[in-house]
């Protein structure tokens, strides 16, 4: 359930009197998912209030769901003590999140404040480029050795728990701190207090390396239904976890993207997102600044208002034939718009297989070719649906039924021609090094239409004899 | 690091050569995910004799990691007795949606040799609707009392745990087995042993009811950051949990079902979702039967072919003044691609925002108004350009300026028109009980053309005065 009503009332009002402690009683008594959700409906200078009257404990719970832009909203305005003191016992890839929001100046201040080795760790974690699996990863995970017993390594999780992200998974380590091997606290919990680690530990196990791409460990996550995923070096070393929760925010990120790319909502390159952590963002699109959307959308406008000249330039070199049959105009939307959505289907059909890995890209030719086949089915199925309508539109038998045979084989090429264009283009996009997706649709658009309709009235001319 | 390929050739030999008792040794060594992996990439027999290989556990870990077809796929070659063994120690969840894979006649067979208890079991968790939170919880959850203390509830977790779910929350309930409060083995490890759950317990926790939508429920868990969500009815009684890896594969299939709709990739409605849980599968859109994909295409392209004609009907009802500009044919194809490309991406702001909750569709005008008014900047502003592109088309100053000024009015007119229709027919399609996405987009296509060719050409019409 989520917050209740009158509770909700209760703690405004507590709020707007000014009644600190009904405020800090309160909120006590709440879950941190629940302050959470309150806080985010507050002006600044109450999400300060109440994050304030929480207890220390509860403020850490909290700072655990809330985003790092509202993280940076309630601590911009606290003094450096206060910062720092919480940023040292925040989980290790939040706490990197959040200094990254911070000035340049108000973070070297923080930072020195910290033990040596938390400022080591900072910038460890920092040093990995966004979209690596370093980026998202933790270091506050729990080591064991192999040949203390399940009793011994309980005893060791509970001493740590505070301060660790998980403790659901103990991570077994050799001298050279390479990872041998992984216990789950279920395990440790139900084995028989005396067994050896070594002999309890499953020493097969799914891990990844710190600088493969964050969307592959997280679907990794995903498919096998951990909790956490261990991240190594190339020394086979843990250096980290991956938990649950951020691989299902990259999973949940990178479709987002995905969709909003395929849309041309996207105007920035791989290399600023490295820079500047700026994925495009479904709140900022709807709220906030309205240049913020203009700026993502215009430069895939700017591409479509070209491409739309340069097709129309098509028209124009066929004025003659037009100006014999003008008929023909009244067929250009049907080509245009059928080759349009069926490039879109298919573009679709290929950004998301990809991201599911149902696309093989080293056997991308049968995939290609099966999508061609489809193409052509249904190209031959509305050709001959859309060629008699054609034929009829002037009225039989003094129209000019060529017009139909002319729409009908249009037809029957341009769907299976928008197929190809729909998974190559993006193949060729990915091969050059950009991401798939961003900008793939204009030139599908500009393409089809130059194709079909250049050959439309190629076939007009022909079949007419103009 | 997915399964080594040295020992995935062992292991192709091993079963190649029939040699199952080396196949067991090896299975018994990998990690339940790689094997899960192996198992995929083997033909139907081959899957079966893997799987027939592991130990009674590791079976049930593997079944864990795979999906229901696969599960089917090998299960259905296997006697009753040997398939009930297996159900009956399967996540509930798991084991009713394996069950609704096999036919009704072995379904039922399978069912009678289960204990009345777990037969009730499986009808409750089968009778909930797809799409409803019910459909996705299950009911392998411990259970606690509030008199315990934290050692006798950790004691009790050690006992039950093989057989549930997840071990790492107990759910407090009280006599009328109402859920008070929930405790996590976090915190049941590093308490004060004698400290009773009542003590412990946190009495305000988020919780879902079983005929909410799962979606929902998958999104607040993601957003409260847990590992599970408790699941009531409506008598505040548990029933069940929601974890977080079936929480994931929701909001995965959610945003993958936004997509293809958008795209037009959807031809069944929510009722015949409802039945027989058919949810586009993108493994099946690109592997398999050809007819899977045409089938879920055509009926967008048919609709697609219907407005593609209507729009025709316009420039047909305009011959005349084509007639005598014959020029004004051109920038029909950068009228249509701009309203497009908007629409398109108005519609999938739209369907990004209603899907991670960033539009509240009380205020709907609100957001519709923010929409347009970026519509009608960036309309101004690809008017300009475009009407300017136009006007220098035909070479001044022989040419037809008026020309210029109908395409840049018809840009900044047809701009703002794609970005409302792309927001409100969704919303319109939504109220009215359908599903948002699906066919919102050859509409809005259809309307806008309509709408900016009628405009342009009256336009044209007025201006030169045909």
């Amino acid at each position: 359930m989520t917050l209740d009503n009158s509770l909700k009332t209760q703690l405004m009002n507590a709020l707007k009197a000014g009644e600190t402690s009904l405020l800090v009683r309160l909120l006590a008594e709440l879950s941190p998912a629940h302050v959470a959700e309150f806080i985010l409906e507050l002006e600044t200078q109450n999400k300060v209030r109440v994050f304030k009257s929480l207890e220390n404990d509860a403020q850490l719970q909290v700072l655990r769901i809330l985003d790092e832009d509202i993280e940076y909203e309630i601590l911009s305005t606290q003094p450096v003590s206060y910062i720092y003191a919480l940023v040292e016992k925040m989980p290790h890839d939040k706490r990197v999140d959040l200094l990254k929001s911070f000035p340049e100046n108000k973070r070297k201040e923080i930072m020195k404040e910290l033990a040596q080795t938390e400022r080591e760790d900072i910038l460890k974690l920092s040093s990995y480029s966004e979209g690596t699996t370093g980026a998202i990863m933790t270091t506050d995970y729990a080591v064991i050795t192999a040949e203390i017993t399940a009793e011994q390594a309980l005893e060791q999780l509970r001493l740590e728990a505070p301060e660790k992200e998980t403790i659901y998974y103990a991570y077994v380590i050799d001298a050279q701190r390479r990872l041998i091997g992984t216990v789950s606290l279920r395990q440790l919990i139900t084995a028989d207090k005396q067994l050896k680690i070594s002999e309890l530990m499953s020493a097969d196990f799914v891990s990844v390396f710190a600088d493969e791409p964050a969307e592959k460990t997280a679907r990794m996550l995903k498919e096998a239904d951990l909790l956490a995923i261990p991240v190594l070096d190339r020394k086979s070393r843990i250096t980290g976890i991956v938990t649950f929760d951020d691989a299902m925010q990259v999973i949940e990120e990178e479709t987002s993207e995905t969709m909003f790319q395929k849309a041309g909502i996207a105007g920035r390159s791989d290399r600023d997102k490295e820079r500047e952590k700026d994925l495009v963002n479904s709140s900022k699109l709807l709220k906030g600044s309205i240049w913020y959307p203009i700026r993502l959308r215009m430069m895939f406008l700017f591409v479509t208002l070209a491409g739309g000249f340069l097709v129309g330039g098509v028209i124009d070199y066929f004025e003659d034939v037009l100006e014999a049959v003008l008929v023909a105009a009244v067929f250009i939307p049907v080509l245009m718009d059928m080759g349009g959505n069926v490039g879109t289907q298919s573009s679709t059909i290929f950004a998301r297989g990809l991201a599911l890995g149902h696309i093989d890209t080293s056997r991308i030719f049968g995939h290609i070719g099966r999508e061609v086949s489809i193409g052509a089915i249904m190209g031959l199925a509305l050709g001959l649906i859309g060629g008699i309508v054609a034929w009829y539109w002037q009225g039989m038998p003094n129209g000019i039924p060529e017009i139909g045979l002319a729409v009908g084989i249009g037809l029957a090429v341009v769907v299976p021609v928008a197929t190809l264009l729909g998974f190559l283009l993006p193949y060729i996009l990915l091969k050059l090094g950009f991401d798939h997706a961003p900008g793939a649709d204009p030139f599908i658009t500009t393409i089809k239409d130059f194709t079909g309709l250049g050959l439309y009235f190629y076939l007009v001319a022909t079949l007419i004899g103009v």
